[in-house]
């Protein structure tokens, strides 16, 4: 069978095409700056239309979903109810939701209803969270009024190398405690024991937790309200810095570039020096506080950009670490294929009951 | 020599007057409702008036300073030039330095600028926090130019329980790795090294870190623009509740008092019993992160309302905390006693060079 996998941002549009079940990846690709200045493709629709005269015929769609709120906690056969259930939760994910619906469109405007597409969603592996680990502090009226929870996102991401990890070690995964760094641009740490999530940084957005090439990550809620109500910035302002001016790039003045930053360490930079002590530093402490819920564990595992090619980050964030733990964690580097695990389990849905 | 301690808060006087060395608590008390509607007691000037009346003569005064920003790391016989500085601060602590300002330069008016009169900063414990604990993931610029950093507060208390539970384990305090745990109406944990706090929860402000009785503590940043932005709600509105309508009571629904959520919990209520479960998830997961970046520790010292009195807390706290470490800690329960802390450090500043 041959199954595309479908992953839109808001200008961009990321494809694979495999054949399941061998996983063997026939083609892939991106298409960048649609609807912008200058380009020739001027929708999602234009960029797929392209794509599918690339790929030739399909058997199955699968759809990269960032946000599934609370309603999706699994993958999903789209149909009508299905989309206007996604759009519901774009409130929650106003940057993303509404792109990875356009591709929805398209597909289905292109390819007829006669051909099965599947919804994946990045927050469904953190759908098992127990309520103490995704409540937040605030009145409880903010979780049930306005679904102001920790959803985690990432999620696939998280999942497949928690899968891979359990062949590597030779271990059934309900057996394995391990955590896991998904360290690119955006960065997230996930506990998992027995094969499901029990906690995860990014929160209600992708903003929480470590700090991330352009995102702050952790920081006193105060600070906002000072730098509104006692500086009189705007709220937009403060937004925009937080995501896009703030983290590695932020705290260095120079880059949200890891590469680019350890070669200004070389030349004495201080401030590249201190926006990487603080990316490992926090790393650590996550790492820490999950082995404590987790009550030690079997393996930290390392993915994406960072986590895949910056052996001396790796080695930082690991160093003295377990020294005072009874059993050392195994340390594994596997590298992410979220477009895969798409793709397995669209066809897990679209043909796994047979 | 006889010490007398002020802690002023915005309606209220706290004050105990010590004789020492000798460590002998002569009296204490405190003034409740200053200048609110039906009291007698107008302004900080009259309620102190009122406590030195009572405790007769005394040779220096200890104040505690909630800020000390960067300006203070240890405590200072206060002259004209310390209390502009102070004054500078308050842009850092509005609820807190003003108070503690109006009970200083009442007490140099009572009592004339030949009695000694001292500041003690709650901030000045964790002058010494390396920078990676201490910046956030913000542009570097907001340290520089808006004094944004962690600051840390409850140092006294910190210091005061580190410093006993040096006595209790007959070890020397720059030999002890300790995590601290201050479990108040204000709750904080400090990681401490060699005497040193090397971390802590509370951060630009007392609003960060773990769940509180009426505040949020660590939350995704995204919310506050989310309920600004998106759903239109004044900063004045999301600060105050924040502070004051979140934490225990707010996941409750009932009280921020922890005795009164137990009893709720023995009727079967839900929401205590979560309000409860994520107070103590959130302290385990910071005793692990501390126990990572200690890399291991003697001794976990609990103080202060809930520490010291809620057995069943600390016991869910430590369970199974630390079994996959090569040594458990020590658990040790140890009464705070800030003023106490003061007393001393105002007579080894004032008494001490002799």
């Amino acid at each position: 069978m041959k199954i595309l996998i479908i992953n839109c941002g808001s200008s961009s549009l990321k494809y694979e095409l495999f054949t399941m079940p061998k996983e063997r990846s026939l083609i892939k690709g991106a298409i960048e700056h649609i609807a912008e200045k200058g380009t020739k493709i001027k929708d999602h629709y234009s960029g797929l239309k392209m794509i599918l005269s690339r790929v030739g015929e399909v058997d199955a769609v699968g759809h990269r979903l960032v946000h599934g709120g609370e309603k999706f906690q699994k993958p999903v056969l789209i149909d009508k109810e299905v989309i206007s259930k996604i759009r519901a939760c774009s409130k929650l994910a106003p940057l993303h939701n509404p792109a990875n619906l356009e591709g929805i469109i398209a597909a289905r405007r292109l390819l007829g209803e006669g051909i099965s597409q599947v919804a994946v969603f990045d927050t469904a592996f953190y759908s098992h969270l127990p309520d103490f680990a995704y409540i937040y502090g605030l009145p409880y009226e903010f979780y049930q009024r306005l679904g102001i929870r920790r959803y985690g996102f990432h999620g696939t991401s998280h999942e497949y190398i928690a899968r891979k990890s359990s062949a590597v070690l030779k271990q059934p995964l309900r057996k394995l405690k391990i955590i896991t760094c998904h360290l690119g641009n955006g960065c997230s740490i996930t506990a998992i024991k027995g094969g499901r999530a029990i906690d995860t940084s990014m929160g209600f957005t992708p903003l929480e937790g470590l700090i991330m090439g352009t995102r702050c990550g952790d920081i006193d809620p105060a600070i906002i309200t000072y730098l509104v109500r006692d500086r009189g910035w705007r709220i937009e302002k403060v937004d925009n810095i937080l995501n896009k001016q703030s983290g590695l790039k932020g705290i260095s003045g120079i880059s949200n570039d890891m590469r680019q930053l350890q070669r200004k360490v070389k030349e004495g930079n201080r401030r590249a020096k201190l926006a990487i002590d603080i990316f490992i530093y926090r790393i650590r402490k996550y790492i820490g506080a999950y082995l404590a819920i987790l009550g030690g564990c079997d393996a930290l595992i390392f993915t994406a950009g960072i986590g895949e090619h910056q052996r001396g980050i790796r080695r930082r964030i690991c160093s003295r670490l377990f020294s005072h733990l009874k059993t050392k964690p195994r340390i594994l580097v596997i590298p992410t294929r979220e477009e895969l695990m798409i793709a397995h389990k669209t066809y897990q849905l679209v043909y796994g009951d047979r």
